[in-house]
Order: C-alpha cells, then sequence, then structure tokens
C-alpha cells in the first residue's frame, strides 16, 4: 500500500505538472510559429489568465505591446505589460464588464500586421461578460434563469447566451480581425469542445439568431424574457463570417494530463491503460464501475495484468442526498472503497487538477481495500458516510486526503487505479 | 452500422452458447473425475436445473441411480431418472418445500461410495426451501421481511436465513457425508461466491448461530420476530465441520460467457478488451462511463483502437422514475444513446443472458450514433424516455431490440462495445 501510494502521488505530481498553466503556454510557444507581427497584444480571461500570461511575458518580454486580462478575485499576479483585473465568479459582476469592455477595446485595435494572443482557460465565460449593446448583465442573466427553470440543456444556453454576448461565440476575434489572433486554449470542459470552453470567444459560433428565438418560443419563455432581449434577437443577423485570422490551440487538457500520468506511470514499472478523458455521472456509481475493473485485474489479470496503472479523467457530479462535506472525488473514493473492501494491493486516487475537491481543502482523497475497516474502527460507517455525502471527516481522519493546496490549473478530475501483485 | 451489428450478434450469440446450461454440464464432465462410484444420485435446483439434468442424464445414462430437483413454474422437461418438480418462484411455495424434504431424503440415502451430483443455478434459493424443524416457511419469511425493513445488507440476511435452514450453506452436502458431493454450479451472482449462489447448499458456511442471533438484535428485531425463529436460533449450535467430501465447480458464468465473446471477437477481427464481469450500478450511469471508453476509443485509440471490441458484464440496477416499459439493458443501452450521439461506427449492445430483459418480451438492445436523431423521426425523445423508463417502444420503433426468446441460462448481463474505423 505505502508503495502503491507513493508511486500514485508521483504519477498525479506528473499530470498536475504537464498542465501547469505557464508550462502550457511555454510548450505551446515552442510549438506555434508568431510569425513577425508589428505588435503583440494579449487578451484574455478565467482562473488561469494570470498565470498564462506571466509565462508569455517571460516568454515575450517587450515584444508584448500591451494587454488585459480578467480573473478571478485573488488570482491577480504581478504583470508588465498586461493588466491583470480582477473579476466577479461564478456571478457576474460589473468589474467583469468593465475588463469585458477593455479587452474588447483591445482587441478592436489591433490591425492587420498585429497579432492577438487570447489566454482562455477556466471560468473565462463569467469572468469576461460583455452584453451586446442595448441590454444589461441583469437583461442576459434573466433570460438564462427563465431557459434554466425551463429545463433547457446546456447548448440550447449556449446559443441564446452567445446571441446576447458581443465577445462570446468568436465575436472578440471579429473584433481583432483583421489582425492574426492566436487563442491558447487551457481546457476544463469534458470532450475539449473549443466553442464551449469560456463560451468560445475565438470560434465562430454555428448557431443563429433564428434558433435562439426558436429556443426561447419553444420553452414558452419568448414572452417572459425582458424585452431588451427580444428586441436584440429579433432586429439582428448573422455576422460571422468563417474566421480565417483565427488559430485555437488546446494548451492544456485532461487528455493531455492523462497521457503524462501515463507515461509517468509506464516508467514506474505499470502496464497501463487509459480508460477514457471524458468520464461523466453520478460520482458514487462511477467509482462502482472503476472499482469493477480493478477487482478484474486483480483476479484475472484482465482489462490488464499487475502491476497495473488504470487511468481516466473527467468530471463526476454528486447529487446532494445528506448535509455533509466533501467532493466529488472524495464521494468516488468512498464508494470505491465499499466496493473494494478486502481487495489486497490495490489503490485508488481521485482529484481535482484544480486542487480543490468540493468546498473542502483537499484535491482528493485514497482508497484501497482496508479503507472501510480502518474507518470502522475510527467509528465511521463508510455507508452511512456515503449516504450524508460526509467523505471528507473519514477521509481526513484516516490521513487518507490528498492535499495539494490550489494548483493554479483545472483541467477537470483525474483518477487513478493502481493494483500490484 | 450493419456489420457491426452483424458481428455484435455474432459474438452475443458465441456468449450464450458457451454458457448454455447443457453445455456447462457437458463441458465439466469431459473435465471432471467422476470416479466410480456404487450408485450416482443426482439432486438440486435452479431455473437452469432441468436443462442441466437432462444433458447429465444423456452423458451418463443408467449411472444414475435416482434424482430429484426443483425447478420453476414451466420450465421442467421430460427427465427419465430424474424427477423434476416444478416450485414457486420468486416467492417460495409448499411445493418447494416438499421438493427440497425429497431432495434432502436423497442426498441422505447416499452412502460411502456412492456420489451425489448437485446442480446448482439461478433462483435455486427460492426454489429449493426448507426450513429446519420446529419453524415454518412462514415464520422464515417473517424474519427475513423484518430483515430487509431495518436495512440489513445482503451478507446479513444471508446469514440468518442459512441458519433457518436444513439444505443452505452447506447443510445439503451434510446430509449427503459420507457419500461424495460435485456441485455443478451455473453462477448468477457477481463475484461468483459460491457461498452466494443458491445460498450455497454444498458450501460451508463460515458464519455462527451467534452471528445470526447478534444481527437480529443489533437490528432490534430479536423480540419481533416470530418465537420459534428465536427457539432454532437460540438452541443450535454449529455442526458444520469443514466438508471434504464436496467439489464445487462452477460451470457456467459470466466471465465464462465473456472469455468466448471475446474469442469470438478476435477471430472477427476486433481488437478486444475485457473490462471486468463484476460491472454493478445504476444503469444509466454506468451507462455513461462506457459511453465515455468508446468515445476515447474513436477520438484516441484508448484504451484500444479501432476495430476494438470491449466487453463487460455483471449486472446493473434501474431506480424506477417513470411508469414505461424497459429492463436495465434497455435502459442502459438508451442512456449509452444520449451519450454517443453523433459518433460514427460505433454500437452498443447490452442484453440479459437469459433472454429476457425486465417485463419485456426482448433479452436488451443495440445503440449507436443515429440512435437519437433516428427515434427523434419516430416521435421519441430518448431525454423523455429514459425519464419514464420507457426505452421498450423506442428500441421496438427503431427495430432495435434484441430478441432472443427465453435462452434457458442466466449469468446476469454482458455489454459489447463495438467501434470501427
Amino acid at each position: 500500500m505505502q508503495d502503491l501510494r507513493q508511486a500514485a502521488l508521483e504519477i498525479a505530481q506528473t499530470a498536475l505538472a504537464a498542465v501547469d498553466p505557464a508550462e502550457c503556454v511555454r510548450r505551446a510557444l515552442r510549438e506555434i510559429d508568431l510569425g513577425k507581427p508589428a505588435r503583440i497584444f494579449v487578451v484574455g480571461a478565467g482562473k488561469a489568465s494570470a498565470l498564462m500570461a506571466q509565462a508569455l511575458e517571460e516568454a515575450l518580454g517587450d515584444r508584448i505591446g500591451a494587454g488585459w486580462i480578467n480573473t478571478k478575485h485573488g488570482h491577480c499576479m504581478e504583470l508588465r505589460r498586461i493588466v491583470c483585473h480582477e473579476t466577479g465568479h461564478p456571478v457576474p459582476d460589473a468589474a467583469g464588464v468593465h475588463g469585458a469592455r477593455r479587452i474588447a477595446q483591445q482587441a478592436r485595435e489591433a490591425s492587420e500586421n498585429d497579432l492577438v494572443i487570447c489566454l482562455i482557460s477556466g471560468g473565462a465565460s463569467a469572468l469576461m461578460p460583455l452584453p451586446v449593446d442595448g441590454i444589461t448583465l441583469e437583461d442576459k442573466r434573466a433570460a438564462t434563469d427563465l431557459l434554466l427553470a425551463s429545463g433547457a440543456p446546456i447548448e440550447e444556453l449556449n446559443c441564446v447566451r452567445k446571441h446576447l454576448s458581443a465577445i462570446k461565440g468568436g465575436r472578440l476575434a471579429r473584433l481583432a480581425a483583421p489582425a492574426r489572433v492566436i487563442s491558447l486554449i487551457l481546457s476544463d470542459v469534458v470532450g475539449d469542445d473549443i466553442g464551449v470552453i469560456g463560451s468560445g470567444p475565438t470560434v465562430p459560433d454555428a448557431t443563429t439568431f433564428a434558433e435562439a428565438r426558436d429556443i426561447l418560443r419553444r420553452r414558452h419563455i419568448w414572452d417572459r424574457v425582458p424585452a431588451a432581449v427580444r428586441q436584440v434577437l429579433s432586429s439582428r443577423e448573422e455576422e460571422l463570417p468563417v474566421l480565417q485570422n483565427v488559430q485555437n490551440v488546446i494548451v492544456g487538457s485532461n487528455r493531455l494530463a492523462l497521457d503524462a500520468a501515463r507515461n509517468c506511470a509506464q516508467s514506474l514499472g505499470f502496464q497501463t491503460l487509459l480508460l477514457s478523458s471524458a468520464i461523466e455521472g453520478e460520482a458514487r456509481e462511477v467509482a462502482r464501475v472503476h472499482a469493477a475493473i480493478l477487482k478484474e485485474v486483480r483476479e484475472t489479470g484482465n482489462p490488464i495484468a499487475p502491476p497495473a496503472c488504470i487511468l481516466s479523467g473527467g468530471e463526476t457530479t454528486v447529487t446532494l442526498r445528506g448535509s455533509g462535506k466533501g467532493g466529488r472525488n472524495q464521494e468516488f473514493c468512498l464508494a470505491a472503497a465499499r466496493a473494494i473492501e478486502g481487495l489486497e494491493h490495490v489503490l485508488v486516487l481521485s482529484f481535482g487538477t484544480d486542487g480543490t475537491d468540493g468546498p473542502t481543502d483537499a484535491a482528493g482523497a485514497f482508497a484501497d481495500g482496508t479503507t472501510v475497516k480502518r474507518a470502522g474502527a475510527k467509528g465511521f460507517d463508510v455507508t452511512r458516510s456515503l449516504d450524508e455525502n460526509d467523505a471528507y471527516p473519514l477521509f481526513r481522519t484516516l490521513g487518507d486526503l490528498l492535499i495539494t493546496g490550489p494548483t493554479g490549473t483545472n483541467v477537470m478530475d483525474i483518477c487513478l487505479l493502481l493494483a500490484d501483485h
């Protein structure tokens, strides 16, 4: 167990290092030809945008003419040429709108021989809100709330929201045209859809105003959204030809972290299997499937034989039933612990790459075949803790939390299943 | 798609053939040395016991002295030397007790130089009920119901039930001693625990009367179970030394079916990966994990590259939300269909090996990247059908049900994920 835990820690650290925002930017700059632009502007938003901007300043120095990024309160860093501006998250605020306006202005300023580097990471959508002329942040939020209440799926929400934004769905790139735009994107969404990450400010939106209107009508909320929203959606037309000035590059993602983790596991002598970087679903149920695979590894050497490291990534969800303390990764590990009770020479580690699992100070937790028994000896009933969504006190008491502190990055979660002989 | 479906059908048929009860018995007889017993008695119970008995009669002919098996109503077959007796399932009945008594008598009759072959398959526990002297079937059921209502897990239920049975938990083998006992077991439980399949009539039970009493006391129902139950649990002592006369052989299981399916898939040119034969969990959530893996296959060639066949087995559950018609495999496929919408060159097949998925005439269903769209064209909303647990009408309309009819076997469910270039 102790050896497996050491191995898991090393693999996890390697994964995190591979998606460190600064490292992602440095790696991208080695691979992308920036050309010889007259001026370089830097814009963008996201929880990792300050770290990305810092790496960009280190690499490009005085070649950067000016820049403006929005990031979350408490996330700013000292930058030399780029303005770091703190804005509201997850609820957009006036500071966000102010910053987004400056970003739009920066993009507009760029001309044909200039380069605009756009830095996008998780949270960009809320951190960089810019309603189109004629509607307010409140109008936009009212429309969004009505859509949510009507049961609209995320695709419909995005379609409507993008058509109420002056910056999303490729509109930021259009403002920058004819300047060249390179967007460096740290993906925090399952499937790495660049149109979804930060609502795709540099990614042409394939949906139309007519579709946005249809959605509101079909959901019977057309008459209930603010008049200004109806006005905007009715009076405008598509202005988004194919954006030929744009290069969108995913510089960090869950898959990239998993690849690095796999390489590390191989170097430690494990056979490896990368299950998927697109895992979704209820944490405790997803955990049972993972546990079933781990059992099979031990019992029959399928899908791979020990020493084995099976990797997966994505983001699970937790349906709250109780009032305990925990996070989706800790809940995953608790459910896994119950399913692998008594199984020897195995270890499960699940953690959020941002270092924060739910409202706790832990990134995730470790579970093994002894977790249930050890928890019992400390007075914990794993089933009851699971019923109460109360994984944190249990794992804290066992010393089985993974605590990394905030990592500055976010490419969702990673799960490692280790099995030895 | 059509090719993948043909392949899936062939793989599924191969899997089913490998766990056909008669084939399982024939295969076991080729591998087990029966010795030269003076007489051979055949006993047992289960939904597949008649088919197993028939194969045994074909192989052993007049070497069988006598026999008695209990099976479900409608499942009897014409046998020459073995009595085929129909009893209640899933609720045990008086016919079951009558048959179990005859089975116990048969076992008792066997002496040192005789061989007792015991045939166990799914349903055996309910089909062969024999309360110990002093308590009735009703007493036993009352105790079971109280335990269930108290939230007792299956391990505690089994412990109490085995101590109220004259036949379970190894007690049938003890009746047969000193005769040799060979138990041929068709496993219908996750993990293939022979003590759990049919409540293990030939498998020594490690739990004790003291534990059974403790369970009832801890659950605060000791004073509420029938007095006869208290009497039995208080007055008896363990009488189960290690059963040296017994050989328990799993002749068919989900894992065995998966192995056969994998061999078939390989012969068809697929790369294969056996995920696990112990899959459990909420069907729709388990499906999302499988879908995520299938997506990864198509996008990055992980965990294996196309042409790929990923296999898993086990038994999921469905938490009923709506009032529609379906089964766990159909619900699995519906959830998978939603998650793989638009994905090309893939196919999902999930089916119950008994040929019956929920209260439907289908064994399971096929899903692919076009399911959602094709269903929409026929007026079905996949999300609504899922909310209503109403997969059957949708798949029936699409012609995407797998209909095998009752197969006579049951080794839980099998899921195939196919991906081509």
